[in-house]
């Protein structure tokens, strides 16, 4: 995709755009809610049938997302030439570790985790309520921003 | 700071380490909530006083961030080479265009938008209640994550 250095104000990405941005990628951020704090962390994910995907292990994320609203980021930004572009998924996550669905069998053989591992066994399914994007230019991101 | 790829774990960064790192860098990711669904919109930043501070305009950002919980994160990962790290503040939003203490004032002064847009006429301030940082390694990221 071409990143305009226009400054025209942000665009919005088609969801065509948005799906292979989503596709193109590995890692993004997911943000999920504890007791009325936003957490944001990073996580390695694949994308497929529209859904985001990802594994953990015991903790914070294993607890808080299954049955709950999250959102998953992904982005790119070039500081110094003001431009870049981001996708963001509104969805509820799933833990599909034990779903015996067609689906969630297939999500499972997505190569996200090396075998043997034993400490990511969970595969959590985020189910889009929403995918949107935009540019970032320079009107997000306005000369005299970079400090000394 | 050097990046390990050792695949040790992840490592926690420490304070001082956190807060070079929010100090190099002027893009992030701000998450915040929205009746109960999470939102993640990477935002231009600065620094200061141990204080996260954007700039914003009229809209959601505006609505729903001052006095609510919101979280701030950074990270550089390098899909390629699997290592990265990631900052995490969480922290409480204050809106403070019109704060009159010693310290708006200053944080009103940093380099954060250019003069006459007139459309981020609000400064937001993020008071950290935590600051955690941690080094991404092969263990998020583990080898046969790359989908051809």
């Amino acid at each position: 995709m071409v990143l305009s250095g226009a400054d025209s104000g942000p665009r919005r990405l088609s969801d065509d755009e948005c799906h292979r941005l989503l596709a193109r990628h590995d890692v993004g951020r997911l943000a999920f809610v504890v007791g009325g704090q936003p957490l944001v962390v990073p996580v390695n994910y694949a994308f497929c049938h529209d859904r985001v995907v990802f594994r953990t292990g015991e903790g914070l994320k294993l607890r808080r997302t299954p049955r709950h609203r999250v959102a998953f980021e992904i982005d790119a930004v070039d500081e110094a030439r003001r431009v870049g572009w981001s996708v963001l998924v509104k969805g509820c996550a799933y833990d599909i570790t034990r779903a015996d669905d067609p689906l969630a069998e297939e999500l499972r053989r997505l190569p996200l985790s090396p075998l043997g591992t034993g400490e990511m066994s969970h595969w959590i399914e985020i189910v889009p309520l929403e995918i949107t994007g935009r540019l970032v230019t320079s009107s997000l991101l306005p000369p005299g921003t970079q400090r000394s």
